[in-house]
């Protein structure tokens, strides 16, 4: 059988029967109905099997990922009741005397259209929900079966088209053995799912979908990226073998999750790990993470109708930092706008949102924002081992003025007899090329950096990696990147400062030997890839990599780079 | 008098009196009519005095300003005779039996409402073009006066809240004197607009509409930013007397209109402009440019329904390198997308235009509009000094791959039999920070740069510069942007090659000794700017600037560097 080729996205192996989350036939045929009460009757029924759904989709979610992935349901829930799509869909029946399939869908449609036309990507992710939920209630009246990721039962792989969050958020890791989608990079949404709740996962196959059908037996390497088709007994055999070897593989990793981090040659580096919530620290002292380099407070902020006040900032963070120790956690201020929307903070309509209003520029101008998350974090930081860090700097004003800022309140909170420690280091993302480029002069006045490479790279090569038709253009190895990367580290030691690294690169395995060799101190990445990324250091010999990164440098493109660095390493 | 100051975007003095491009009052009362008909004939006759006036307006345009700028009267005429709007409306007061304004007041809404949520830029500015034109038509229907800048017809000094291209457009260099606006900035449409025109402007002044009343005399200086409200006769007097001084300053630029550039050191560079049409090759030569250093292909492609031929390019593209006699012509190709959008290409929709599909990106996955581009201008290289420039250049494989098109096309035309020049040049745009990065492995495999500030200022500091929350993070002298031209520089220089820049930076007075002291070779900038930068230059020591340049580059932030320099050149 033919094996097809994709992007590994999640590692591990895989061997299951296909299943396919396809969506439903819902097209029907327009019939002349007797009765519309008989037609209302049919909708509000659909609707209610509709809810309760969603809500056994919503308790399940909760309990496996916790509030943040169940906040999804909350929202098609409130569709569902909303009486400004419903009413309408009644009142055409009766007037229109048409079927509830056809009121439905035209009533939907129009709502979906408008808001998709709405240059606002609040309003367009609301078509998005008003699409799904409409789509499970024309399924139920139509009587065909809705996919609900989260009710399998059985132990298969899961193919599709694409996963949404929603799909996503509903697989159950007891049943779903792996997926494996026709779209999508490394970094997409369903990617990093995926090395979250370790399922092995291959993404862009473009081809998954139609090449095999419901109930094969396929093998998903996530290792490889390559899925095999109805293997044979010997391919069978062969993978068994693999996927022992990934166990075992994997209880070694363990083995070090108590372990600092050395190079071959006996050089220490940090391997922290990057949260969204107080329920992830498990998951980082689980994998054998010396830190949280990057918390990302945005998920405070996000599912409710108004800000967080501080005081539910202050538990948060405190949770987050008593359960670490004394080990190191970055938090990240607010890094809001962009492609991020909060609806109730009213952020203007941008035509290049990543070039636009958000982070630190929103912050500096919305200081009622800023300032009450400056307080919960220094009454929180006698609670552990606390760093501030403020994204999206571009100028030193802007550092100065943040941190002028901060130090107001840390007096303030002193003045009102609230502890604060007075050891909190205070540092910056480098994600904007001019930060990068003149890292030596920053380097006098921060206490550390951590490169975010994720923005780093679309600003250095102008390219939205999120636009298909230039993401070939997100290239993490291009010289121009190593460049940078190498030059806000040699800042950062010419100053006796740190430098540490919070993107998706750093815990990929290409980059790793590379950011080694530069001397890079901290590394943070996905809790999942700690434990991997410590065997491969333990591997390497950083005084070899670093004789060899004048060369590196020099290089002309990401191609020859991942090449040279192949060859230095096998 | 209060003074109010603003940003000075041309120079010169203007005295004269205020004459306000306001939008007349449009509000009217709601009343029955007797006979549709009646109002039917009403609308007929205010379309018809529309388009009379528009069809002047737009023969004064392009006597004034040639056929580019004479396009958009074009479009307006077309919604003039637009039936799929003017029936509606004539419907609507048949049907309806409304007044012809209520009808057209009604229609017109509608459709500016439908193209302005648009998620297109080109559908946002249809809708701008209606507004546009349904006011003029409503003003003749009511009976009060609409403001048409061409029809000015004494000397006045023009305020407004901004000034559309179509206003500008209109502007009659022999009446009006000046001109000052509420809002926008330095490097505004209607602020390079007026350097063009050679009228003294002021932007962004905040308050000009409402703090000066019809008639009041004010004069502008646009050497300074300010506006001076019913100036006392000593003003007068005074500033008379600069308005002299200018005039001879001008005077003074003009003889040097033949001469080459040198630095009081003696060191030369050489001073070359921006074209963007053959027609203002004269503007080029009459203000002593030494050359065209950025010839914007874009206007070829702009304004009609099907791509440009070959033939017509070769005849544009020929037009210019022969009234250039022997000296340089820098033609950039296509560079298409972004802001910049054609109807007839059907590109993409972009969440991040700017970061997205454009310029050499679009050109190397369409080849069918690429390849007659550069036989074109291969055809046309035997007519002068032609060098052929790649915009968004941003990795080494992009610029390889266009060079071996260009090579191609080359063999292919001498295959035909057509001469073709075997000498040259190809260059590249250095707009996207990775370039400039990695300028020194560019510098191996190009025969020039030329630093595109615009893009370059924007991507580095991740910053939308048309975006006004953001707009201060545009700072062409932050530290960051001069390492990496001081970079590009350095490394063009270390393989013999030159180095130029064509934006907005390279004709401002701050930045000149800025660039003139790191080495730049050639200066593109608008025709008018070359005389003031050549009368600039022979006043500043190069050696002096140079001697200085690694303690500038060391600097922290925007501010301290201007405050060097100033101190340096005083």
């Amino acid at each position: 059988m033919k094996n097809i080729q994709g992007i590994a996205a999640s590692s591990g192996i895989a061997i299951a029967k296909a299943y396919h989350l396809a969506a439903p036939d819902l097209t029907f045929e327009k019939v002349a109905i007797d009765n519309p009460n008989t037609e209302i009757e049919r909708l509000d029924k659909a609707l209610e099997i509709s809810k309760q759904e969603l809500e056994k989709i919503k308790a399940h979610t909760k309990k496996e990922l916790g509030d943040e992935h169940a906040e999804i349901f909350s929202a098609h829930l409130l569709v569902l009741s909303d009486p400004e799509l419903i009413n309408p869909i009644k009142d055409k029946i009766s007037s229109d005397n048409v079927m509830a399939e056809e009121a439905l869908q035209e009533v939907a449609d129009m709502f979906i259209d408008m808001f998709k036309n709405m240059d606002n990507e609040y309003m367009r992710e609301r078509a998005a929900d008003i699409q799904d939920v409409t789509k499970r209630v024309m399924a139920h009246l139509l009587g065909v079966t809705f996919p609900n990721p989260a009710l399998i039962d059985e132990e298969v792989i899961v193919l599709a088209n694409d996963l949404t969050p929603s799909d996503t958020a509903q697989l159950n890791r007891q049943f779903v053995k792996g997926f494996a989608t026709d779209i999508g990079g490394r970094t997409s949404h369903s990617a990093i799912m995926a090395r979250s709740l370790e399922i092995p996962a291959i993404v862009g196959t473009k081809e998954i979908t139609t090449s095999v059908s419901q109930d094969q037996i396929v093998i998903v390497d996530g290792n490889e990226g390559i899925i095999l088709i109805d293997p044979s007994d010997e391919e069978l055999t062969t993978y068994r073998g693999k996927q022992e070897e990934f166990a075992k593989q994997k209880e070694e990793w363990a083995k070090l999750k108590e372990e600092p981090t050395f190079s071959g040659d006996g050089e220490q580096v940090e391997l922290a790990a990057n949260i969204g919530t107080p329920e992830d620290v498990e998951g980082v002292l689980n994998n054998g993470g010396e830190g949280v380099g990057l918390y990302r407070t945005e998920f405070l902020y996000m599912g409710k109708n108004e800000l967080p006040t501080e005081d539910e900032q202050y538990d948060a963070y405190k949770s987050v930092l008593e359960q670490m120790g004394d080990k190191p956690v970055v938090v990240r201020t607010l890094d809001i706008g962009g492609d991020k929307e909060l609806d109730y903070l009213d952020l203007p309509k941008e035509l290049n949102p990543f070039l636009g209003f958000r982070a630190i520029r929103f912050c500096l101008e919305n200081e009622y924002v800023f300032r009450p998350q400056l307080r919960a974090l220094l009454r929180a930081s006698v609670h552990g081992n606390l760093k501030i860090m403020f994204p999206m700097i571009a100028t030193l004003e802007e550092f100065r003025q943040a941190k002028a800022i901060l130090l107001d309140e840390k007096e303030a909170l002193k003045n009102e007899g609230v502890k604060v420690s007075d050891h909190i280091e205070v540092g910056i993302m480098v994600e904007i090329p001019s930060t990068a480029v003149i890292a030596k002069q920053f380097a006098k006045e921060v206490d550390f950096f951590s490169i975010g490479t994720n923005d780093l790279i679309q600003y250095t090569m102008a390219a939205d990696r999120m636009n298909t038709q230039v993401s070939y253009l997100y290239q993490p190895y291009h010289p121009a990147i190593l460049n940078l990367v190498n030059n806000v580290i040699e800042a950062a030691h010419s100053e006796n400062k740190w430098a540490g690294m919070c993107g998706e690169m750093a815990g990929d395995p290409i980059a790793i030997p590379i950011l080694l060799g530069l001397g890079l101190d901290e590394f943070s990445m996905s809790a999942t890839s700690v434990l991997p990324a410590r065997t491969q250091i333990r591997g390497l010999s950083k005084k070899n990599l670093a004789a060899n990164k004048d060369k590196m440098l020099a290089m002309g493109t990401a191609e020859e780079v991942v090449e040279f660095v192949k060859e230095l390493t096998e």
